[in-house]
Parts: C-alpha cells; sequence; structure tokens
C-alpha cells in the first residue's frame, strides 16, 4: 500500500515541479525574486491535494495543472510577505535566506505581489476549457486567500501573537490562515475534474479534518520533535510562549485530537472509489510525519 | 458640450461610488483597513474608462459595474504597496494618512494584499454573466497588473530613482506601470460590453495615448502647477532629481507631445458614433487638468 502511496505522491510532484520548471521568467530582478521562493522546495501540498481530488472524482491530473500551480504560487506569495521584517521577521525560509533577505523589503513585496496576481492568470487559463467552473473556482481560491480567508487569518495571528489564545481562537485562526486555501485545493480539483456537488462536498470535509490534523501535527512536532529533522528548532513556540493545541490541550489530549481529525478525514471519503487510496493514506502520512 | 461631459462624468461616478459603498466590510482591523484606503477619493480614472467604454461600443455601463470596480481596488492596492517605508515611504496619500500611518505596516501590507485577492472576487461575479468574456478579462487584467505591467513598472521604477533616464527608459517605467492597467481598463469595458475586436483595438489605441498624455501632465503640472491645486508640493520631481518628460524635454516640447497624444488618444476614436463624445472629451480633459 505505501509503495503505491509514493509512487502516486511522486508522480504528483512530478508533474508540478516540471510545470513549474517551464514558467518563462524573465532575466530582470522581478522574475529572479518570484521564482527564487517558487523553486524553494516545500511540500507542494497544496497542489498535491488538488491532483489527487482530481483523480478521486475520476478526473486526469494533468488537465488540471495549470489551475493546481496557481495554489503555489498563492501559496507561496503568502510566506514570502509572512517572512518581512514588518510581520513575522523571518531570516530563513526552508533553510535558505528568506526572500527578503536576497532581494531586499521593497522586491519581496512586489514578488510576492506578482505571485498572487500572476496565479489568476493560471486560473483563468484558456487550456483549462471549462469558463464557468473556472469562474466558480477563481471566486472559491480568491475568498478562501483574501479578507476572510488566509489574509483575514495572518491579521488575526500578528493582532493574537501577545495574547494567550483558547482553543476556540486558535481554531479560527487556523481556519482562516491555512485551513480555507487547503479547502479550497481540494475542492478546486474536484470541480474542474467534473466531479459532482456530493463528491466536492466530501472533498471539502476531507480537507478540513486534514488542515486541522496538520496543524495539530505541528504543534507536537514543536515539543516532541528534533530540531534536525524538523529544520528549524524544535520548541520554539513553547519558548514564544504561544498558544498551541498542546499547551492548550496537554501533549496525550493533542495526539488524541490528531487521531481523530486523521479518521474524519479518511470517513470522509466513503464516497469515492475503493481503488484510489491516496487521500486516504495522505492523511495516515500527515499523521505519522516527522517533519 | 462641457456640460453633456459633466454631467457623464458625474453618472460615472455615482455608479461606481455607490457600488463601492456597498461592499460589505467588517468591523475588523483588514476591513477598516482596505476600506480606508478604498473610499479616500481618488479620480475613479479606471472605473470611469471601462464605464465609458462600454458606453463608447453601445453596451450599459451599469452591467459591467462590479469588473470595473475591481479595478479600482487593483490600484488602490497598489497605493498602498507603493507607500510603505520599504517603497516610497510616502506619509501622505491625497492629504490623508497613508495606510501604514494609521495601521501600521503589517496591515498595510496585508490591507493591499486583500484588496488585490478580492479584486478577482469581483471579476469572477456571476451576475456579469460572461464566463468567456470574464475570464479574457481577468487575465488580461492579471497580465497588465503583474509581473509584465503594473509590478514589474514598480520595480523598474525603484532600480532608475538613483539614476539618469532616457526617455525611452521612462516611457517603459510609465507604460508597465501605469499605462498598462489603463489599457486593460478600457479593453474591459470594450470586451465586457461585446465591443468588436476592431473596436477593442481603437480603445487600445486610445488608451495608451491617454495614458502617456496624463504622464506629461503630471510632470508638467509639477513645474508650473501650484502646490495648492495639486494637493503636494510642486518641484519635487526636480528637487528629488528625478528624470520626467519635463527634465528631458524642456517645457515647450513637453507642452507638444501632451498635444499630440491628446489628439492622437481623439483619433483613435473616429470607429465610435458621433452621439458618444465622453471619451474624446476625456482626453481634453486631462490635457487641460490643472491637478
Amino acid at each position: 500500500m505505501r509503495a503505491v502511496f509514493n509512487e502516486t505522491f511522486q508522480r504528483y510532484l512530478s508533474m508540478i515541479e516540471e510545470h513549474l520548471a517551464q514558467i518563462p521568467w524573465g532575466k530582470d530582478t522581478l522574475s529572479e525574486s518570484m521564482s527564487y521562493s517558487l523553486v524553494g522546495g516545500g511540500k507542494r501540498i497544496r497542489p498535491v491535494l488538488a491532483l489527487a481530488a482530481a483523480e478521486a472524482v475520476g478526473g486526469n491530473p494533468e488537465k488540471i495543472l495549470p489551475a493546481a500551480i496557481a495554489l503555489e504560487l498563492i501559496h507561496t506569495y503568502s510566506l514570502i510577505h509572512d517572512d518581512l521584517p514588518a510581520m513575522d521577521n523571518d531570516d530563513y525560509r526552508r533553510g535558505r535566506l528568506s526572500n527578503h533577505k536576497v532581494f531586499g523589503e521593497a522586491n519581496a513585496i512586489l514578488a510576492g505581489d506578482g505571485l498572487l496576481t500572476y496565479a489568476f492568470e493560471f486560473l483563468a487559463d484558456p487550456i483549462l476549457g471549462q469558463p464557468e467552473k473556472q469562474l466558480r473556482v477563481i471566486r472559491e481560491v480568491a475568498a478562501a486567500a483574501g479578507k476572510n480567508g488566509m489574509v483575514g487569518g495572518q491579521v488575526l495571528d500578528i493582532a493574537g501573537e501577545e495574547k494567550k489564545l483558547s482553543l476556540t481562537e486558535i481554531e479560527e485562526i487556523h481556519k482562516a490562515k491555512t485551513g480555507a486555501l487547503l479547502i479550497a485545493s481540494a475542492r478546486l480539483g474536484g470541480i474542474l475534474a467534473g466531479g459532482s456537488e456530493e463528491q466536492i462536498e466530501a472533498l471539502t470535509n476531507y480537507a478540513q479534518a486534514l488542515g486541522l490534523a496538520f496543524q495539530i501535527k505541528d504543534d507536537i512536532l514543536d515539543v516532541i520533535g528534533d530540531s534536525e529533522t524538523l529544520g528549524k528548532p524544535a520548541g520554539s513556540d513553547l519558548r514564544q510562549g504561544k498558544s498551541t493545541y498542546v499547551s492548550l490541550l496537554g501533549l496525550e489530549e493533542a495526539k488524541h485530537q490528531l487521531h481523530a481529525q486523521t479518521q474524519r478525514a479518511q470517513s470522509a471519503l466513503k464516497l469515492f472509489e475503493r481503488n484510489f487510496s491516496f487521500l486516504s493514506e495522505l492523511a495516515v502520512y500527515i499523521e505519522q510525519r516527522q517533519h
């Protein structure tokens, strides 16, 4: 089972990396700074989710690639802006210097702006060939990335940094900051690949549980992971006094909730054919990941 | 003639302001900062251009309002980001404190991100009812606002600040930074209102000349305008050693070129019905404006 999962994951990643590598960048500073962050690695979880959702509803993932790529452009722009001195002020991202440390603040802001804008060119690509569905996807992705989604979540996150937050509050932040775009990613794949409304709803429930599981696992790894595997100092949330699932629930209860969300994600998939098990195994992969 | 022009201008402005006033903002910081800059006045030249282009091809401007509004959201986001300390570092915009002076840098960056993202929700609004044309408009607006348009122009502008630029270089910057979105605005109106390709091409030529005229006039006003009417200190380009049409061509030749572009804009309109003279008079209005 695990071999098939890894093979499928690699197949998706190859499709994504190949498509990203085909973006025609110029030799100007802006192109350099945009591509610097885009090719800087990362789990590509949003486009992977979109491709897998497309396959889950019986579609061909290849055909929705430009739309899936757009999700990675949006995610990358959000990381560039989050890292800025005025925001989280991070000098490193995935072991490399963050965008503004290499290109300066002005160029980093503009690289983010450029990636966000470019994403909508991909979503509107005529090669996708489904104008009505593409418009629906554009509305959903913009809503998930915007003021009531990712951008709104980042505002809440910054405002909450110096306060002690309740579980409800940290869930609200995660839902907006990361959950909404993960849901939009799965829905994008389902919608563009011609899934039924029932299937799209199932993908929504799956992605919502998956997003929560992802976040709980992040908080757990911060406490029990080792810094080398994580690629960042373990225990940094605790030292910064951040409210996390572990600080609020304790380690055992957090693990329990992680497992419950993993099961919720899996049970949302009942609707789909048994011979496509990637999404179900992705939930287990996230529960068990070590970094 | 001028009375009809003013009346039409006011009619467009009322439609735009009413539509902007109907945006359902929350009471949160992000909504406050986004709406602070959006309702802060300004000429609304991009949505006006879109509405007039729609009317020029025989369409109903009311019907393209959500798309026209999107142009103002994009323009507003660009001003917020341009004013940031890392960019032009402007404390004031249109006589009011700039966004980051009121809400802080992090919120200003996010307000800009939120406005840009929200714009695409408007462009994909199902009420516009023309999926294929909307997708075309989304591609064109994203291209005009992105790395090869507005964002790219801002990068060139920042990079050129400390250099002496040639006329070709300042034209390249203006074309990307402001020209592309003005052209996209006129095209948006023409496309969504069902204009022919010939009409859309004419609107493109018109908007290109209008954009150049606008910029040349800006440079002239910086030299001969009075600070009170301008709402900013006159002569500031000169003092900053900025390369402008006036510094490169001299005042008389700049005026000559302004007039030539105004005439070019007007002659692009031959195709349209004689009883719709707004766009032609808009070119004269821009040539003669005092601020």
